[in-house]
């Protein structure tokens, strides 16, 4: 069915019926000026926001509507974990264009839906509007903090370890696999990462309750840029090791296939949203060596913080070499 | 200056320099994953977003920069003082196109900035990325409501008078002005109007405190529109009464200009942002009385709500006819 036929009230009726969610603290829902809810007491409040704009960051061609919904929502979450807080509620501001149909919508939110489920978000509120021609998507995230376990990109020290969770490289290897109409089988789960990306809200708890975590921050743009941008608002410098990076285990078919450098794909592959963090080195040794056996978070340590002096680099075998290559940046060309 | 020159890394530290706000509540402010705040004790919160796009909303033939960023933000203040609340923080979601310049990132930054100091919002955090040919701007604004205080467009009641702050049909005047090159000198208010809408948060406030309202909703869609969902989500009908209408005063020159029935624009004219709202008879009477002479809220009584079964109607003379005229629906061709 055509938008227009809809029409925006009818719209977002459709919308309502989706993602109605009833809830004690909700004291005014989706439908009104605005959302009204009943807050948590003792905690801080977590505000964040994060756009997808069609033909930027997503193709239609090869992204279903329901994986979009809980991408777009996704991305979100996984900011609110970065700085040590879990999510509560969603606005969704959506601008659709003529040519995405009532369909479509419901199968984005069904899809959103499914990721506030999944990760306690509520979907509150928000605005649809039309748009000219291009698809965009904006949702806010509202989470809590627990005043004294908040992570700052700056609080790196000297001679803390880099670690990171899950492994790198698998939403950029899923990514082009979709792009340039790879055997979907072959990267099953780097497909998977690339569309539905799971935010690491439980693993950052976790690790921030163990952990004597000094700084974070999610990998979003590629380990390379987001590792300069914790390194730079910690005023220092790290050496990141390769041999250790946490290659994604369809890396290993791409090479073989296209060549590529596995390297080169952890460096630079954003929207991974893994959590990179620093952390004391004695206090990570006694973590590592008394919770082996047990269910712990997958962290690989990947390299150390150094001072500024010493830049920001990577060990190639014996040498430490500066590393140009750039996660996203959305205006270089 | 280009987008591409500054990059967006470049671009996220100008904006920085314009919207900076230390304050005691911003534990995290912007520049990190997300921002974190110490929200007041014992208020609810208030959550909404507002999407303006390129070609939709605004048009930049005729639409400064610095007017564009009061008025995203703006129109999101509008609906926080619509259920009663009053705006505490901002964020800033904006996709842009190679088009608009640093300057003009700059420029926009600086009127919200402007709004957001007038109204007593913080800008707290954003996203700011690429867009392919069209600008989107969405904005979520996080604000607080006492409880016992909240205003539903739900909660109006047979006999209840329909009231509305200031007048009607300026936003309109000043946008066909504008798009069909009239004197600017001519319609300065309604330019104004439409460029610049103030958000009746004060007085929301002053209303609510002073009178028994029993249902409110800000009007962007038009009077129209608006009367009718403030209907629908009471489960009640209405008349207005179409001589009782307090006209922008631009309207005159405009009927005398094209001849078109200042009525018309008064009752479907979008983006006023004026206070729609209903209250107990009596009360208000009193009200009107006890408070002459003082400074009081410009109000206007333009109609009452009766039974559902008596429709949606407006008394032109001695006769009660429906109208056809729609507020704005987005998705209506």
């Amino acid at each position: 069915m055509q938008l227009s036929q809809t029409g925006e009230f009818g719209l977002i009726k459709r919308i309502c019926r989706i993602v109605e969610s009833q809830s004690d603290e909700i004291v005014l829902g989706i439908g009104d000026d605005a959302a009204v809810i009943r807050p948590k007491t003792g905690s801080c409040l977590v505000l964040t926001t994060d756009a997808l704009v069609e033909g930027v960051h997503f193709d239609l061609r090869y992204t279903p509507f329901d994986a979009l919904g809980w991408k777009a929502l996704a991305v979100n979450l996984s900011d609110v974990a970065a700085v040590g807080g879990v999510p509560a509620y969603a606005l969704i501001s959506l601008a659709l264009p003529d040519k995405w149909t009532v369909e479509n919508v419901e199968s984005f939110y069904r899809g959103l839906k499914h990721c506030g489920k999944v990760y306690n978000t509520k979907i509150t509120g928000g605005d649809t509007t039309r748009s000219g021609s291009k698809g965009f998507i904006s949702i806010s995230v509202i989470g809590y903090v627990n005043e004294n376990l908040i992570k700052r990109r700056s609080g790196a020290k000297e001679g803390d370890l880099i670690c990171v969770t899950g492994t790198l490289g698998g939403a950029r290897a899923g990514f082009e696999a979709l792009r340039e109409g790879q055997d979907k089988n072959l990267f099953k789960k780097s497909i998977r990462r690339f569309l539905k990306p799971a935010p690491r809200i439980l693993e950052a708890g976790k690790l921030i309750r163990e952990l004597p975590v000094s700084s974070m921050i999610d990998i979003s743009d590629g380990l390379a840029s987001d590792a300069r941008h914790l390194c730079e608002q910690s005023g220092l410098g790290c050496i990141l090791w390769e041999e250790a990076l946490p290659l994604h285990p369809d890396l290993k078919v791409w090479e073989e296939k296209m060549g590529t450098s596995p390297t080169r794909f952890a460096l630079t592959s954003g929207e991974e949203y893994e959590l990179l963090f620093t952390v004391n080195q004695d206090r990570f040794d006694s973590w590592i060596n008394h919770s082996q056996g047990e269910k712990r978070v997958p962290v690989t340590v990947i390299g150390e913080i150094v001072h500024k002096k010493k830049g920001i680099r990577i060990k190639r075998g014996e040498k430490n070499v500066s590393f140009s290559e750039k996660g996203w940046d959305h205006f270089q060309k």
